[in-house]
């Protein structure tokens, strides 16, 4: 298969890095040369490209990894191979699918998808195939989506290490995503903001704090865009925190152990099931 | 130095494997006898015990790692060795420290302290000296104890691995402490408290919700007993969280990107001075 790469920064890196031995022609396009000469001195990438035009139209699959305003300027401005597929690692779907699937030629196929594997920090040099590894997989089914094409991107993104591949709506991903994905980094953004800064706070931490701030550090061009595209889910998701907060400053208010406790005990049962 | 550490459990096995090595005769106590043997068969401790008053009675240090009530009772109970120093590890200090100081021998010195090196798991087993590495500890300065007592304390706990010795009021540790570590874990606790589990959660997760849950596995009986001790404190940091997170609701209402990004670019550049 001829596969390529849209953006060889973290996300897609990790792509071409875990593709390769895989038995694919692999190629990349970017706008910084040096990262594609980097990507193509490791192997990781036959060729590299700034401008795609050509290699595109020849592809049997298209990885876009750009943000998601950038993916819709990128279909627009390609043409794509007939009967091929497109995917894409964009955080919300229904917003942005809406319009992805109004300009994309009907004999291309748009499969969408979220590899659940994140880092904080950018670029090419921070990808591996590790963070893919025993990872989460959603792919989109979208109504004008044919059947075969999903169980294709299903079987391909089993290939690449990730554990679990769960189809879904636009909907329900961008439901699911504002609790597990969204509302965290909302939360990690206000802790470290709410700090007063009376002591030096960085002397007074252990690995809670440490923890529950990483994702503070925060690409705000990208995640204001996702925040703001999927606001409805996300407050729904906030204020159901909200009110679980609550219960904990009620039980203080009342000085009542046994409300405590039972908010202890649900929350650490289900963090054991979490993962199993 | 003789060295008593009581409870070998997560944090006090931290302590005796710290210990090792350095020239000290260090003792153990503990009421599983399986616990004593194992840290005996390791060589971090010469004997253990699991009624100490012999011991107790001969220590120049001991490091009691109990819950706050068992820390009371065991001073009121052991006879110290004169001029010998007493610690703990307690996360809360004013209610503990106000009691424990009427009822401890004026002829002993106890110098609190809070390593902020915990674990979630429990037990010997899952304690190590890597824990105590580069992590930050706060030494608790009460009106009546003696300067050099502190002093001493300040260059032992360095000697373990700690990178920051903090010295300060219990009301200042127990204010900072309720922003540092107990906010994390309310919030934690509400996070996954606050799943309607619509969804198999589990198989939508990335590493942001895993690490901020990962602390929502809690001890009630130990937690409940701090947050309830410093309530006053902790209400007060879990209202400034929530200003901040209204903050978010608010851009999300209004469609106001600006102020999104704006709060972004904080949490991002107070993340990576964090540490500095």
């Amino acid at each position: 298969m001829i596969i390529t790469v849209v953006g060889l920064g973290v996300v897609g890196g990790s792509f071409v890095k875990a593709l390769k031995g895989q038995g694919h022609e692999v190629y990349g396009i970017d706008i910084d040369e040096k990262t594609l000469q980097m990507a193509k001195n490791e192997g990781t990438i036959i060729e590299g490209f700034t401008d795609g035009k050509e290699i595109i139209a020849q592809s049997d699959l298209t990885i876009i990894c750009l943000y998601p305003s950038l993916v819709l300027k990128f279909i627009k401005e390609n043409k794509f191979k007939k009967g091929s597929i497109i995917t894409d690692a964009v955080g919300i779907k229904s917003y942005f699918l809406e319009e992805a699937m109004t300009i994309i030629d009907p004999e291309v196929e748009f499969v969408s998808g979220h590899p659940m594997a994140g880092r904080e920090k950018k670029g090419y040099g921070y990808a591996s195939k590790e963070v893919f590894k025993n990872a989460n997989y959603i792919l989109i089914e979208h109504p004008v989506n044919q059947k075969e094409c999903i169980s294709f991107m299903e079987r391909f993104v089993g290939t690449l290490g990730f554990k679990s591949v769960k189809i879904m709506s636009p909907q329900a991903h961008d439901e699911i995503i504002s609790f597990t994905s969204q509302l965290p980094h909302a939360i990690a953004v206000s802790l470290i903001n709410s700090d007063n800064e009376k002591y030096e706070t960085g002397k007074y931490i252990g690995d809670s704090y440490r923890d529950l701030t990483r994702i503070a550090n925060i690409n705000e061009n990208l995640w204001s865009e996702l925040f703001l595209r999927n606001s409805d889910y996300l407050l729904a998701s906030i204020e159901a925190f909200e009110e679980q907060l609550d219960l904990i400053k009620v039980a203080l208010k009342d000085n009542d152990e046994r409300l405590l406790k039972d908010l202890f005990i649900k929350s650490s049962l289900r963090r054991e099931k979490l993962e199993k």
